[in-house]
């Protein structure tokens, strides 16, 4: 059996991590953007289907795009935050299936029951986005995940040939520690969970 | 900056893991399952609203009650699984939010809105499915997930009272390597992400 993380990278992924309300001066270049999909993309999805499109907000000319489809409350922090991640869904991911799965060919069972397509895409998008929070977090960044936006406006300024639709934002950078909540409670294991 | 994670974090959370397709007969004891739960419950959900629910299926009572619910495919590595998890959403997640959520009352805005609900709980709960997969693997576990099973068949045999819906099928254990596919490829960064 593999042996349990050490201490300090459970706390950096799990146990001392929390969502960031305000970033740091401090970029993320290319190269970390590149460094963060080359380890994320390793995790499981369905038949390998990988639905996620991962769009980085970075210059203030996009920024400026994805202002007006922010709730109140996110377009400061979002604003300044160094990058921020358009989690998007590509509603055709099963036109890569043939490549990405040859066991055999999946493409017609998704290509032809557009409600199997979107749970399937759905579900493993939202996978492949916790994989980028949770990959991010063992580069040494800070995340901070929202659903507080206008998806049908950032679908329109991003994707204007609606094959993506967008999932979640996450804003990426290193956290400055003077912003932030006190992190929220969590379930007990009785009320989450049960061993049968 | 909080430092990159050690190569062998990362090799064992993504570059190395590997889905799982048999396991070793080792069991899996409650006190890992706590420890697997008491990680994975840190990871982000939107106002932490915490949708998912495990149900680690261990028993051979509970096993067999699983069995005509799995694709044919899926179904002797899944009986010889150590613990296989279904991952399920409380579509009432809802009403934890006044204790889980104390910033203000949330609760109305989804009891009020069936579509906002379920799109949010399968949202959330999907992440919190990664957050089991990438938890299990950083306590020394493989992992094989599965979406090859019949949802209505595992919901009439598990939540009769309808409240909790099954998203995905985990199979945890410590895996047997000479069971197992080749991984497959994975889009490349320009396919699956770009930088604006």
């Amino acid at each position: 059996m593999k042996p349990t993380l050490p201490q300090s990278a459970l706390d950096q992924l799990f146990l001392a991590a929390h969502t960031a309300q305000g970033f740091q001066a401090e970029s993320v270049p290319d190269a970390t953007l590149h460094a963060l999909y080359d380890l994320l993309k390793w995790g499981p999805t369905s038949m390998n289907c990988q639905p996620a499109r991962y769009v980085f907000v970075r210059s203030a000319e996009a920024k400026e795009r994805l202002r007006p489809a922010l709730s109140p409350g996110n377009v400061a922090k979002t604003m300044a935050a160094p990058v921020s991640v358009i989690v998007a869904t590509d509603t055709h991911f099963f036109d890569h299936l043939p490549e990405q799965f040859p066991a055999y060919d999946a493409r017609p069972m998704f290509a032809g029951n557009a409600a199997l397509a979107q749970e399937t895409g759905m579900r493993n998008g939202s996978l492949q986005g916790a994989y980028l929070i949770i990959a991010a977090r063992a580069l040494g960044l800070d995340c901070g995940p929202m659903s507080g936006f206008n998806a049908a406006s950032v679908d329109a300024a991003f994707f204007p040939d609606c094959r993506y639709r967008s999932n979640f934002l996450v804003n990426l950078g290193v956290a400055d520690p003077a912003a932030g909540y006190p992190r929220g409670p969590r379930l007990d294991f009785g009320t989450a969970a049960q061993i049968l």
